[in-house]
């Protein structure tokens, strides 16, 4: 029997970008289900009774949860496709570590950007630029951070490009003139189908962020 | 050439546990480096200057930070001595998962409970015998989270173990007698030497906890 493959998610989620570009990758055919984020299904509160989170990967009934373990998953359950880790432990540990460095760092910092004001915003746009200058170093002279294919660090980060749009529009700043290498690599990953056709629009997610500022009075 | 394999830790560390309790348990023999974390040897900052923390494993010249990124270095690098994963990509996952909810959760609770007063103290207290009861539901009749040998989860969590004794003192509460099982779970990983042999005495660590709250004035 085919494998049965839904994925719980929110279009504007860069965490759930992450799980779609390695399905796409792995072109693994798969159920995609959107949640209203203020009004959570029954299904995803089963699913993920701890945290309550998107995305959720349902594979044959069973789930599993947190973006980059699911991206681990998938590489591992699919693994004759499109490999997402280099092979030696050394690299796949430092392929861990930049992984782990992005979800404690980018996501807080841009939520500054967006979700505040003075102060702490432009110190939000100073530690975007510190975060994304840090990943320049780390690509280097490499084609993508997993060398000459998209691999684990590359997925894990695409999905904030579609969040830059927001960034600069509300923080009145510009990643691309302060961050010239971070937006190669973007371009580059979106040469890619299985990344360009996985990802919504940076103006339409713009738009929501602009409504959900509004709705929350922020 | 002998594999060269140093640890940069500090006695007290959970996080430095790990690292030396997945040594012992693949026999990886290495040289232990106390650092003092209020003057932080150049070494450290040369191996780590993203974070500047402890742990860091350095495996002939090459550093590998953040401890259970680590604890799978060494679990891959050393492949053939007792395997701390499952070998089926959906345990695989849920392992991961759950490092990540103790990593996310029982350190900022355990801080409440031992640098706090009041009611953020008992908010503190709470949250850890919430975070141990689930736990418990996790490893439910199974010897160890893993199953029948020690795994990644047994080898994340038992470090805390060497702190109950302090948030147990200063919070005046019991975890043995509202958590029974997870200290049944404590004492069959101590029965292994692997184990016991890296932990400091709960007693020291109290010790080190009171003289920390002085010195801090907390």
């Amino acid at each position: 029997m085919a494998d049965q493959v839904k994925l719980l998610d929110f279009w504007p989620s860069m965490f759930g970008m992450r799980v779609r570009v390695a399905l796409a990758l792995k072109c693994v055919p798969y159920e995609y289900v959107d949640e209203d984020l203020t009004n959570k299904s029954p299904l995803l509160l089963q699913m993920n009774p701890i945290h309550k989170k998107i995305p959720v990967l349902i594979h044959n009934g069973k789930p599993i949860c947190e973006s980059s373990i699911i991206v681990q998953y998938i590489d591992e359950f699919w693994k004759d496709k499109a490999p997402l880790f280099p092979t030696h432990p050394y690299d796949r540990a430092q392929a861990r570590f930049w992984v782990d460095f992005i979800d404690k760092k980018l996501f807080d910092s841009g939520r500054k950007v967006w979700a505040c004001k003075g102060e702490e915003q432009e110190e939000g746009k100073k530690e975007v630029i510190r975060i994304l200058k840090q990943l320049e170093e780390v690509i280097g002279e490499k084609a993508y951070f997993g060398g000459e294919c998209l691999g684990f660090v590359d997925i894990v980060l695409i999905g904030y490009y579609t969040w830059f749009y927001a960034y600069e529009t509300i923080g009145n700043f510009s990643i691309e003139s302060e961050c010239p290498k971070i937006m190669s690599w973007v371009k580059r990953c979106l040469q890619n189908e299985s990344v360009s056709k996985s990802l919504p629009d940076p103006k339409k997610v713009c738009d929501f962020v602009l409504q959900m500022k509004k709705k929350y009075g922020l």
